[in-house]
């Protein structure tokens, strides 16, 4: 439902600091942007003594931090997952969502490459590949981008994602699975739940509705 | 939907170790504890030159480091979050979270009191209040347990709170704020969604759904 961007490429090439342009750029443009970075090797936030360390050293499977301006949540799981699980779960109230790696999934991606990190690019024009950003013209048939013209891409992305806004739709999730729904389905689905939540006294007009449900 | 008790009390009464003892014993007990800090003064816990802190430095709203093991959420919020929101948002799949803080909340509260660190109580028997965890015995008419006794105050846990399970029911949110529901109309929303749900193809008998709205 967010449009998801994954930037993707080998070790030492830029991915974070392409990201980090990426991000300044389309939030001074007005975009509210979310980041997900895939870290397969595992990784360590907290620190050692805080609070909420002492609460996951205990043993506890989820943690919130609350405050304010900021929330933090560092909670265990149980299988990698996917980017439209950790979307659906934890993100909420962006335009859409650059992703730092996820080579393997589905989602359109620009591949960062510097000739200096590797001889050869990552992905083919098979991967869903939407642009290059590079310091070498590539015999590939997809757009090029000088590996810091991050105003050119944040252009693109905005072309391709962000014009029309958010689409809208319906997510579900049974038993901590993604259940994919065909086009019928999802607009039945919505109609009949947005009919009976709007009717309820002071929901008038929702645009957006979250629910849980757990079974006796 | 899932029992929240409150750890409160005064600075420097030992609300955290109390927290860290209490995880401990009832995840040996079998249970799937979570935790929440409530910490009104704001909080760091990214490091400086960690791929995620760079993403939020540049602007990221919600930022998720996600690995096979565990994942973190960093988020911006626009106001200081109650207990149900942020257990309606972030938590799911534990069996009891226990709060340090939110003496303000209604939820029930167990206070830490030692004598050395101020001489009075927090809270009065009106806040809620479960249990006194003290070094002294106080005038007021709830249980006292000495403020080692993880034991004793997580066989008061279980007994109040998990020895019928998780209950389930319906939580609503509509465009962020969570909507109170009356029983009957719970009822109806979990029996007409539930009725929808089950209804296809695959998706037999759920335990937990999750669906996400978003007006086109």
């Amino acid at each position: 439902m967010i449009p998801v961007v994954s930037i993707v490429g080998r070790s030492d090439t830029g991915k974070t600091t392409l990201i980090e342009k990426l991000v300044r750029e389309l939030t001074s443009r007005g975009y509210r942007i979310g980041t997900i970075k895939h870290d397969v090797h595992g990784f360590d936030i907290d620190r050692e003594g805080k609070d909420s360390y002492r609460h996951r050293a205990a043993g506890s499977r989820i943690t919130v931090i609350s405050s304010p301006a900021k929330a933090a949540v560092i909670t265990d799981t149980d299988r990698d997952m996917d980017i439209d699980e950790i979307v659906f779960k934890y993100m909420d109230g962006v335009d859409l969502i650059i992703t730092e790696g996820y080579k393997g999934n589905s989602k359109p991606k620009i591949e960062v490459y510097r000739k200096e990190a590797y001889p050869d690019l990552l992905c083919t024009a098979d991967d869903n590949l939407l642009a290059l950003a590079t310091d070498i013209i590539h015999d590939l048939g997809v757009p090029q981008y000088d590996i810091n013209d991050a105003g050119g891409l944040a252009t693109l992305i905005e072309q391709k994602f962000l014009r029309e806004g958010e689409k809208g739709g319906i997510a579900l999730e049974i038993d901590g699975e993604m259940v994919p729904l065909k086009p019928f389905i999802s607009s039945m689905l919505t109609r009949a739940i947005y009919g009976m939540i709007s009717s309820l006294k002071g929901c008038g007009s929702p645009g957006k509705i979250r629910i849980r449900i757990d079974r006796e």
